[in-house]
């Protein structure tokens, strides 16, 4: 290895261990530091990101990029790690420091006056610190944008390697085709959900969630799960993955869900390529393939009538006194409803959420849509996408915190998760025959193997629409996300789809 | 405020929190971090170390101490911050790069053969790895020692403003009155310890630690207790504290004191001045004041019959078919042996182990001590200041892991902490009448704050014996803590001290 590669490589090494110091403080912050300690933590993590910061901007660790990029003979994998620490250095790069900072206090005044406007369920109080935002992060695209849009320049922070003109017809063909679905089933009978809300305790819930972990393949030599408010994963390696769940006694799937998704987010990162520990190779390739990976654990293998097969005898034998039948539960967990709260959703009708959420963010971004003008744009939104309106801004525009903290061009990437994921279950299931008799026995290990090989080991060493497309081919990620979701809803509602 | 000073304060700050990030890590090893993180987590923790040695030695901060250092009107406290400063950065520069590398090198091989050696049971195995590391050591204190001698230069990274010239005749003169003192004890019959091995359940045990903790005024909102193989106090800062302890189930000591022992060091540094938070004050004066702290409310308070009047009905409560009075707890915990293991030791003993040690460390230090003649002059000090004899080096010279890891001079704080906390203790009874009633009825509100205001409150803005001496004046540390045990293990054994 020549002087030149290491000199690159020892900064890169270094950067990804100030990125695995930055995983420990949050997560510690968000599960064992106790409250009297957060004064200190911020400062903590204020100093670590700093100096990363610095780091990046370092104009040698620009030298040492572009001199490791011209040597001969590098490795495919070299070119990469070489492409990712010029796309993040270039980023950092092009945004002037007063400029970082004017938008760092921005956000945490957004926050704070969003913060209050919940309590005030008054949207007039989040407004003037919204529109200020907005503009900032309108000049921030119009630094980092080469020769995309604004948009693409916000969307590839979440999203590596999408563009808008991709992304936007994708969407769009989604929700021609999710309403009528969703009309469709909301027509017919609702199932019955009081099997899930039977009363369940903490510590049973708790144990019976670590169980499943360690059914789906979650590797406790390198990795653990704790409990947090919200859950999340979290850690400070792919050989240190932290998970996070709750637990709520009277509904049984705040518990199991968390931990079913967080465990499909945890297995990607576990599942991430060892060889290229240290380098921005061993990452995720972008927020919506990371989603895929829990979307399909939680939704497509989750809530499939196997699954429940492969819980109700294990959930019998914990609880012995209740009763829970596959189909019972099969039928409580796909209810779909027409609801104002996008993180508590059903399958069916989350996209719709985040479509109304992604057509309002392009908006915003293209200068099409001004804060002043955002509840009634909102309102309308959901009423012909969703087809509810909120009572107030609290349960409507205010639900969400992602645009308060800056991050226009993340809420696609969820949907790109169910995308992603539709059409890696139907390679799956052409590639295992018995993929249904496996879940039913509670066999996962081939289903594991399967997104190992063909996602985790890719690690982030081409963008994910590359990755998904070389292992789907052709495949139409809309079209296998409303099959299944008519296969699946169709099964509890007892619909079938119009020919 | 001026820039000059401010420069200054941002690079101290910035020191802190590279520290708290370190207790954060090392925490985090010790408690939470799975198996298979640990490679990792090594990388992280190097990171962070050379960044902050880095920014130690950077002439820049030498040149913004130095600025500092001469402004006009500086308070107490800023004259004592750059005091700090300077000592810590001499320090870190001058050891030439190459030798600390080497040194760190010598400590993980000589820590690897002392593994070793304790497996084969053989010295022979141990020799050589600690011969290098003895040489290097020297020469450390040879590149650090200023005016004092080699040992001081050791001796400062544990106890500053501590001289050997002034530990040693203290060290000596409590070794000629202990020899007698525990002979004297040791003639007479031995109490009974069944009391303490009834057999207790972990989580049993683990609750009441925390019911201890919080009685004796440990600060949850500021800190945490969690399990840990060795209990250690930890942490990320005087605002987040972390203890560790551990359960045996058919020894209760070994989590009770192990919980009092850390809830003293976890309340010293919760005691800290909060006003010099991210300063170099806002740090224990020295390792004995620390282990003065721990010592006092193990032994002092913990091992003395009106704590076991407070604690014996609780125990009660917690234990309902056990049996437990004060006085049986109290003599089976204050039980003497002439032991081989140190940290197994009793409170009278102990000290006679660390006089074997710091005799011996002084004698490498100074060039009078070989590696081969170890073995013999460790069993020779055995045999004459503890009365005992190791039939192997597994539990006689081999039996620590301090030489292996390079700490020559950390012996003494064991004992320099005895000292003090005897001393402080007498002080106290003086000015809490009381005292003992109130341990008796578990109120240790007045302890801990006369703790907080004598001791705590100092932080680091001077040395330990200029804390030690503005509080107990011209006592006698070695006498106070001669005439304590006297007192009580003469009420367990029956004996008084002859006039």
């Amino acid at each position: 290895m020549s002087d030149t590669w290491s000199a690159f490589e020892a900064r890169m090494n270094e950067l990804s261990d100030l990125g695995g110091v930055m995983g420990l403080l949050g997560w510690d912050e968000q599960t064992m530091c106790p409250p009297g300690g957060r004064g200190a933590r911020a400062h903590h993590g204020a100093t670590i990101a700093t100096i990363a910061h610095q780091r990046v901007v370092d104009p040698a660790y620009g030298e040492a990029i572009e001199a490791a990029g011209v040597l001969p003979d590098l490795t495919v994998a070299q070119q990469a790690m070489v492409r990712e620490a010029r796309r993040s250095r270039d980023k950092a790069t092009k945004l002037p420091e007063s400029f970082v900072r004017a938008l760092a206090e921005q956000r945490s005044a957004t926050n704070q006056a969003w913060e209050h406007a919940r309590g005030t369920k008054s949207f007039a109080d989040y407004q003037p610190a919204l529109e200020k935002l907005m503009r900032l992060k309108v000049e921030e695209a119009d630094h980092l944008k080469g020769e995309g849009t604004r948009y693409d320049a916000l969307l590839d922070d979440f999203e590596p390697g999408m563009r808008l003109e991709r992304l936007q017809p994708l969407l769009e063909s989604l929700r021609d085709r999710l309403v009528p679905f969703a009309q469709r089933v909301l027509d017919a009978p609702q199932p019955d959900t009081s099997v899930l809300s039977q009363g369940f305790a903490t510590a049973d819930q708790y144990a019976f969630s670590l169980r499943v972990l360690s059914d789906l393949g979650f590797d406790f030599e390198h990795g653990r799960q704790d409990l947090s408010t919200h859950p999340f994963t979290g850690g400070t390696a792919p050989s240190d993955v932290r998970l996070t769940t709750r637990v709520w006694e009277d509904w049984l799937p705040a518990c199991l869900y968390a931990t079913v998704h967080e465990c499909g987010h945890g297995m990607y990162e576990q599942g991430l390529p060892n060889h290229l520990a240290g380098t921005m190779l061993n990452q995720a390739a972008g927020m919506g393939i990371h989603e895929s990976q829990s979307r399909f654990w939680e939704n497509f293998v989750g809530r499939s009538l196997p699954f429940f097969r492969y819980l109700a005898p294990r959930m019998g034998a914990l609880w012995p006194t209740e009763s829970f039948s596959a189909e019972q539960l099969f039928g409580a967990a796909n209810r779909v409803e027409r609801s104002l709260i996008r993180v508590e959703s059903d399958e069916a009708t989350y996209n719709l959420h985040i479509i109304v959420r992604f057509t309002l963010e392009v908006a915003i971004v293209e200068g099409k849509l001004q804060a002043a003008d955002l509840p009634e744009a909102w309102n309308e939104a959901y009423r012909t996408i969703v087809g509810v309106v909120a009572p107030s801004p609290k349960t409507g525009v205010l639900q969400d915190v992602h645009w308060s903290s800056g991050y226009f061009g993340y809420f696609p990437s969820y949907t790109v998760g169910n995308l992603y994921a539709a059409s890696f279950a139907q390679c799956m299931l052409r590639d295992l025959p018995d993929f249904w008799g496996q879940v039913e026995r509670g066999e996962f290990g081939a289903i594991l193997g399967w997104l190992r090989t063909h996602v985790h080991q890719k690690g982030h060493l081409t963008d994910a629409p590359e990755i998904f497309r070389a292992v789907v081919g052709d495949r139409d990620p809309v079209e296998d996300l409303v099959a299944h979701l008519w296969t699946r809803q169709g099964a509890v509602y007892g619909v079938t789809r119009p020919r």
